[in-house]
Parts: structure tokens; sequence; C-alpha cells
């Protein structure tokens, strides 16, 4: 069974139908199968859950010159992030106001002025409309600029929200700002960008890593990296496994020395229900480690405000479509990107030090090397999971204590879903 | 994005919705998203247009000889179109009367007898039917013929009807008549044929073939062989732009002249609905052309009535699905044939006297290259406008003066669907 | 038109419309198209036809060892059958209990514990629960086994049945079992396997193998190794065609020379409608052959209780879904997996005697030969009459006196659709 060769899974199920289905579901267990199969639920979670965030789509450094663009695909919506001639970043809807077709039409390049190749009606960089031939006399020209999409650019990287009413960004920013900030990542540039296409529906990705339950038996790499203790009570993030006395022990240790230092220490999660799922913290590495390579020796150039390494690691997420790992000397950026009701492409991007040179100052090899084995299992673990879930005998089974994380996730998502259908 | 994974966008909409929403559409505004995406309008479109539509799907000279065929495949339909010991061209459908199978299984070839290869029953090339081996004696064999489609021959072009109450072929013919007849296409020959497969519903393709606007930002080949002032005012047929003064002088004293030698002149266009979107003219080529190549030298043999040339160019559309854009050397027929919502096949078949000889009396590259590239080019950016019309941003925009001709081509439609759906 | 890129045909059917579907079909004539092409009645069919019916699926050959295993893949179901350390064939749904997903990923393979891999989750090779981690105090691990698929094994044929009611095993095999018995199946093993996939619906796929009116046409090689009067007689089984005094003469004859061998006779159809379509019987070769080789000579070694050769032929249906076609000295075993509407998996499996070894008691192509070449042939067939059967102009046809075993299946699959429903 190739899960490409499965098409659609529609059942057409009312409004009311959907509600039940959400109050039906049970505490400390996975979903029910409709919500990782059925097309109709798929359309509400882009519509009711992705369009309403703030999502990170990309790094300045993919755009540094005036005209520079990239295009973000999600579904069937395509935006042109393009940075103006006031070196101000835009992201603008790929759709001619004439009769639709897209305009940039590569995947990145670079454009003085964006012209439509169909009919050539043209727009500044900044999306207002600057010309259209042979229109009627009462053809009001000001009225068909470029849909704009929100963006908002933090510390070098470019969020999107494809909201109409988009939350307040520095609300949303606030608690992980700290975090994020500390490591410079706006004085950073792509070591590394790869996507990874994962035939398994968006929420069997985040379930996956929403819990680092399954990193012993899948995740050599990562485990060779990281702390036993660590991966058991914050693999997930803080508050997402057992506690263990042994690590929070070593953590405090840490967070004396390190404060002396004069670098951020700290975890933030969500207390109540809100519009956002975050979480963050700083923790110690493996005893010995300097960052997430093999070797875990020093590579790169130090980042942000480390003027010595403090052999921390910084986990931040700004939503469930987002996470930043984060090492003194390297960062690894993830973006989740639903596709379709059983495709989701997970994109990575490595950011280091913009003076850093390649094969001077690192390795790249060195750096991608653990999250890029570790997502290659994590695709293969979540198509495998796909694949049983769409099974007829499949029902939701009871998580373990080492799923604390996925569990948030769950809940967040369906409290997001049933106040969304309410209104 | 690719078109093609996008495999359906399915809203179960009701009749009465479907009025109310052709009701809503803007005159001199492009059609709404519905329109160029939805799999029901598109089942829609085939049973109320295509199917009530006389179209053209071949020229004679494929099928010489008794028992000469080739298939027309449109949809879930494939058409026999054969040529009988009669010499009588025949149009069957492919399906056996008694359990369906196809009968004809290649694209074209010759048959002596219609032999179904699953169970050896068999046709005459009339389609009735000639023999069933071991049927019971209640058996009525005059009864399973197999399904016959209307089917006209005119000047060597194969016309077909797939409505069980097809208008009247002659009152269909009648206008553009005497445009065809002139270029004696009976007495022809494909010089080539080839399909476009453009990821485009069919009324964006034809929404492109309704107007020149997109000309002179597209087709450099197109505007290299056209007068500017023809493409503004004629490009998409007569009536379609803004009228050009200094175009019109030029056409009164060709037709003048060109009368004079005894050729047809004149246009015709739809004064009022009907059941039919037809259009023709005969206008002059751009000064020193003799015809639609690069050189604008003569080629090939002249063609027809035309014993001399008088460097015209006639156009003919039969219905939407057919133009014939004809040289007085040369033709370019098309036919447009709606595969799936997204999906249109364009076919283009290149017409010379039956006696002209390749390599002799014409080169072939010089015949096909500018519709072969203008075609190219026109399935590329219909694919383009389609995969922005998929966003949710896109809006119906409002048309230029040159688009007259896209407007009347959607009105009519428009008309022809609601009049079908009050039925 | 490639049958693989039509994904859907759905039309929203209540079950008060189908079941008036089915009062409509008419006796001796082929089914309404929605019977063949239609999504909704697939599901109808697998959840009520195929899912009720014991299904053989492989050969006990196939996994000789404890903890040896292969998937059956079924639609979005793949069982897990499986040896046991008790030698006990297991079926077990490929579905972890944890968070769903599949157990085993390879088609087939030894295990000596079924450990999930994604959590580690374990489970005994009879399907219970071994082992969960870190579970709460009240997990209550008794309760999370594998689901377990019923599974029997007769004459080392592997039967399963994914009915939470199946019918009874004994009662099912009862009037099929000495015809099988005799050819000590169970005594065997498998010389060559084989899938043809075959892009036409289940019931097409299976009428094609209820008749030979077809064989004559297409089928040479079949033709050459059977009887004509036995063809048109008994091709498709006892009480399947006109009756032919012939054959009849020569097949008594064969009873009686036969029985004083000791050999099993006579012949099974059903005479009432049940839940079972089975059907068996013995009949004489062509004069001259001892199997259905293209020579006809003996090869293998002689199987069961056979101690030497009656020239006889064995044919048994233990369900629409397999047959067995059985000479002295070999066997092929077929069964046909719908696997979407449109799409029909046809397994072969040839069995000799487990002592006969490759190349020095039987050559492997001639084994092979017949079958292979009219499988493949029944595939391109069955497409072909698919694609026919997509038309609008498809409607049912009459049969033929050679097509009672095609009427006798559909009787009996709308009678069992039918009462399905009605529960």
């Amino acid at each position: 069974m190739l899960i490409q060769s499965i098409l659609y899974i529609f059942i057409n199920m009312k409004k009311s139908e959907i509600i039940n289905l959400i109050k039906k579901q049970k505490k400390n267990y996975s979903l029910d199968q409709a919500f990782y199969t059925n097309d109709e639920i798929f359309e509400l979670d882009i519509k009711n859950i992705f369009q309403k965030q703030w999502v990170f789509v990309g790094h300045i450094s993919r755009i540094p010159n005036s005209g520079d663009y990239f295009l973000f695909n999600i579904g069937k919506e395509s935006i042109i992030i393009i940075r103006d001639f006031d070196k101000n970043v835009q992201a603008l809807y790929n759709v001619c106001r004439h009769r639709g077709s897209q305009i940039c039409l590569e995947n990145n390049g670079n454009k003085k002025l964006l012209v439509c190749p169909y009919h050539a009606w043209s727009y500044n960089l900044d999306g207002s409309i600057k010309s259209a031939r042979l229109m009627s006399d009462n053809f009001e020209k000001e009225k068909w600029s470029l849909h704009r999409c929100n963006v908002k650019i933090f510390e070098g990287l470019i969020f999107i929200n494809l909201s109409d009413h988009p939350n307040d960004f520095n609300e949303f920013i606030e608690p992980t700002k700290k975090f994020i900030q500390f490591h410079g990542l706006g004085e950073a540039k792509i070591a590394h960008r790869q996507i990874y296409p994962t035939f398994g529906n968006w929420k069997l990705t985040l379930d996956n890593f929403h819990e680092c339950y399954h990193c012993q038996p899948s995740h050599p790499e990562y485990c060779s990296v990281h702390d036993s203790e660590y991966i058991i009570a914050y693999g997930a993030g803080n508050n997402t496994g057992p506690s263990s006395e042994k690590f929070n022990k070593k953590l405090d240790e840490w967070n004396k020395k390190v404060s002396a230092m004069g670098h951020v220490t700290g975890q933030y999660s969500e207390i109540e229900f809100n519009d956002y799922s975050r979480s963050a913290e700083r923790t110690p590495l493996k005893d010995g480690n300097y960052n997430e390579t093999k070797s875990g020796k020093p590579t790169a150039k130090l980042m942000g405000n480390f003027k010595k390494y403090d052999r921390g690691y910084t986990s931040v997420g700004t939503s469930p479509f987002n996470s930043l790992l984060m090492c003194n000397d390297f960062a690894t950026l993830f973006t989740f990107i639903p596709k379709s009701t059983l495709h989701t492409e997970v994109e990575l991007m490595w950011l280091v030090h913009k003076d850093a040179k390649e094969g001077v100052d690192y390795n790249l090899d060195e750096i991608i090397w653990m999250w890029d084995v570790t997502t290659l299992a994590d695709k293969r673990i979540i198509e495998d999971n796909q694949k049983g879930v769409l099974s007829n005998k499949y029902t939701p089974g009871p998580l373990s204590l080492m799923e604390i994380g996925l569990e948030k996730f769950k809940s967040w998502y369906l409290q997001q879903l049933e106040i969304s259908l309410n209104i």
C-alpha cells in the first residue's frame, strides 16, 4: 500500500458531527482515525489552525538584495516573499488581480518590477499596482493592487500570517523573545536548507515531534548527543515527561553558572489555554558536549551574545508549525507545512554566524548530521504510522508518561478547532 | 504545486446554487473561481455545452480507404471514426453491446469488420451487428447494433455531435460556409498533427484564445507576422477590440481589390444569443506577407478557389471548440477538447493542398512554426493562470478593452448553462 | 484513456437507491454500470461480500519456521500471517495498539518478537502484548493485544476471514473437501508465485473467470490443452454452458475407470442460495494429455493420493475470490483481491509435491506456461472491458448460453448485497 496512491477519504460530515467527534476524544489517548485521514477535517485544520498562526517561513539571508524573492507555497496558495527597494520584506499573494495568473513562476529569483507574464499588468515590489494597459475609463487602478499577506521580521526570521485578522505579533513573540534574541539569528546566514516530504497527516507528524518516547528505540544519533535523563524529562520540551531528580540537579547547577555569565536561562510553557502553543527552555547538553554534533566539539563561530561556550541548548517552539533548536554555535530551525491530508512537508534550515566560513570555520556535514538523519528516520516512522492508522482496526491507544507534550498539543488543537466551529 | 497533483475540488452544489452563481457573474469581469475549478460544473459543461455542439474532430485524409479508422476520445467516451465500404464516414461508440468491451484498441488502424476482441461479437463498418455466437433463441439480433454518433462531413472536415437531439447541421454551418468553402479543405491533406496537453480548465484555455490582449507581451512570433493594428482590433476576431481607423482603411481597400478578384470577403459574428457561438472574417495580412510563416513568402500550393494570392487571412470559429485559421496556401485547424476539470487537450492540424509535396512544394517547419511556438506559449500561460485561479485570493478581475471576445464567449457560456439548468 | 488516471466516480447514493438498483437488474444481462464503477458500491462490496468470505491467501510452505511471516494487504488493511513458536499460524492486524503504527514493514521475513518500530511496544507471535514501557499505573496491559483475524489451515492452505462473526469453517469447506484433499496440497510447496495487477473492477475480473465464452476467441493456449466440447460445457465449471452429449459420454466412461482406481469423481454446485458460492468437479483432460502443459506429458511428481495418472482435472471454487485448478502432478491456485473500484490483484500460485526438484523432476516454464499467458490475456481483456463500461453508452447486454456461470455469480452477488443492506 503506497500512501501516495490513497487519494481521498471523504466522509461527508456535518459541523455538528465534527463537534461531537471532538467532544468524544479521550484525554491521554491518541486521536480518532478521522482526524488523521479525513479531507474535510484537513480543510478545517488549514482554515482554523494553520492560517491563524504566525509561521516562520524563511530567513532574511535568502533575500539580501532589493528584488530578491522566494515563494512560500502552502496548499493552493503561493506567497511571494520579496525585499522591496526600501529594503523591507513584503509578502504578496502570487495572483494577478486581472485574471488570476501567477506572477512569479520560479521558486526564487530577483525582480525589479512584478510584471504578470500573461497581460503585462505590473506591480511595484510593495504590491501596489503600477500599470494596466488599455483599460476602460472607469477603471479604478488603485483598487487593484496585489493582495498582501501579513508579514513580520523578528531577528532575521520571516513570519507570515494568512489570517484576515491576525493576532498581535508582539503578544505572540513575547514569551520566547529572550530565548531567540540571545542567539543572534538576525546576524546569521543559512548554511543549509532541506525539505523532507513526509506522507503522513500533519498531526501525526507533529505528534511525533511532541514526544521523545520514540527517541530511544528510533533515534540512536539523537540519544548519542543528549543525556538519557534529559531525553526522558525534557526530550519533547519542559513538562512533557516524568521529572528526573538527577537532571533537575544538573540543570540547577548549570543555571547558576550560566546566569553568572550573563546568559539567558529558564523555561516557558503555556499555563492556560490561549491562541498560541509556545514553549521554550534552556538546558545543559550532555556532559562533555559543546553542541549537537557527533564529536560534540566546538564548530563554526559563537553566535549572538555568546562570548564563550556555556554548553547549553535552547529549544523554542513558537507554534506547532515551528521549532528552533539552538546550540551556541549553530541553530536548526524547523517548519512543518501541511500539504494535503496525508502529506506534510518538513523544512529544515541550519543557521550559522553570518561571518562563519564553510570549510574554514565549520564543516557542513558535522552540523547537519544529527537532525538530518533523525528527520529521515521520523519521515519513515510517520509514514508507517499513517499506514496503520488507515486500518479499520485502528482505535486511539493509551499514551505513556513520556507523551505529555503530545497530549498538550492534541488538547490545544481540539480546543482551537471546537472554538472555531462554534463561532 | 503541480496542477496534475490536485485531484479534485469537489464542492457539493445544488442546481439552484449553481443558477445563483451564474446570475452573480459580472459583465466585463472574469468568472468566479468555481467555474474554473469545480468538478460538478465541469460535468455540467460537458453535458450541456460540449455534447450539444457540432465539433470538428478530424479530416477525411486521415481515413482515405474503407476500413481506415481513428479514435476520438473525450472524457470517458471513445468514438470510432471509420470509413465504411460505401466510402461513407461512420461515427460509432467504441462499446460492444454484449458486455461493454472496447472494440478498437489502437488509436488508429484498418478494420474489415469490427470484431470485439472479448467474445467475438462482430459488427459491420456501419455499426450494424453481424454475428453473435451461441445466443438463446429469443435473442433479437437487430436490436444490438453499435450505438451511432451523429456525424457530418463538410469540406473534408469530420464533425460529430454527441447529443441525442443534435441541432441541424446546415443551420449550424450556414454562416461560416462560404469562408470555409473558398479554401478547398476537401481537397486538402494533413501535413502535420500535434496534441498539446494543457493543464488548465477548458474555459481558461478558451479565454486565452478569445482575446489578443496577451499577444503583445507573450507572443513575439505572432506579432511578427500580424499587423499591430490588426492585433488590437481583430486579434481575437471581428468586434473583439477597440476599432482601428487605420486598419479599417486598409481593410476597405483590400476588400475592394479582392472582391474584384472574385474572392470571398466580409465578416460574421452572432448578433443575438443562440445555440451557436460562431464567427468568421477575412482580413489582409501584414504588408509584404503572403501567409503566417517567418519569411512571409509563398509556400506550398494555392488551395481551393485561389488562383493567385490575395494575401488575405481567413479566421473562422465554428464553435468555441474549433478554430480554422487559413492562409491562401495552408490552414491551421484547432480542436479544444475538455479532458477533466483541470486538463484540456489542444489539437492542431496543419492542412495543405492534397497535391503539395513536402520538401518540394513546402517546408513543414515553416508552416507549423508560428502556431506551434504560440500554442506552446499559451499552454504555459494557461497553466500559470490556472495555478493562480486556485488561490483563495483569486477573485474575478476587470477585463480590458481588448477582451471583448472573451466577454462574448463568457456571456454565451453562462446563458447556455443557465438555460440548460432551467429545463 | 488510462484507467489509472480515472480517480473516482462518486455518485452519492442512498441505501434505498442502491436496493432499488439491485432490484432493477435483469436476469441473463450484465450488470448496470454503477456496479462496475461506483466507489460507494465498492465499499459495500468489501464490507458485505469480501470481508464475510473465507479467503485462501497463501500456502504454509511460505512460512515453514517459527517467526516466518508474510503480509496480506487488502485495501487499507494489512494482515500479518505468522507462524508462532507452537508452529501454529496466526493472523494479526498489522496495527500497533499504542498509536497505530504498522509493526511489520517488509512484505515477508522472520520475527522472534513483534516489536513496533515506533515506541517498541512488543507483542508475542500469537499477538498477545508482551511489554509497553513507561505506562501509567492504571494501564491494563492485557487489554492491548493485537487485533486477531480469523484464520484456518486446511490442507496447507491458509484461509482468513475478516468478519467479526465468521461463518463456520467446516460448514464452508465441507462440499469441496474431498476434491482438495485428494491432491495432497498439505504436502506441497510453492514452485512459483506471481501477481497480475488488473485495472478493472473485481466483478468484471470475476465475470471473466466465470465464463468460457471468451476462451475460443481469446485463449488459444487454453484451447490447445482442453477439449473443445469440455470448454463449451464445463469451461467455467459444471452447469455453466450448453451440455455436450459427446463430452458427457466421455465423462461417464472416465468416471467409471477412475472410480475403479479409487480416485475421487463427481461434481458439486450450490443448489439453493446460501452464504457461499462454491463449485467443484473432476473431469478428464483432452485425449492424450496428462496435465495442463504444452506437451501434455507428465511433469513433476504425482501429488497426494495419486499413485498413477488418471489424466483428470480437478476444478474447485471455494468462493468467488479463489479457484484451485489441479492436475495430477501440479496445481494452479488463484486469489482475486479487490484493491479499489477499478483495480483488482490476481495472484497465482503454482504448487508441486514438496519433494519435487526444479530442473530434475519438473521444468518450471512448462508448469506455469498456460495460466501465465492466459492470465496476462485476461488482464488485457478485463482492462478493455472496463474502459468500455465507463462510457455513458454502456448498458447491460444479453448473456449467451455459455455465460450461465457468470449469471450464477451475478445473481449470488446481488442477493448477498441486498440481504446485507436490509439488515
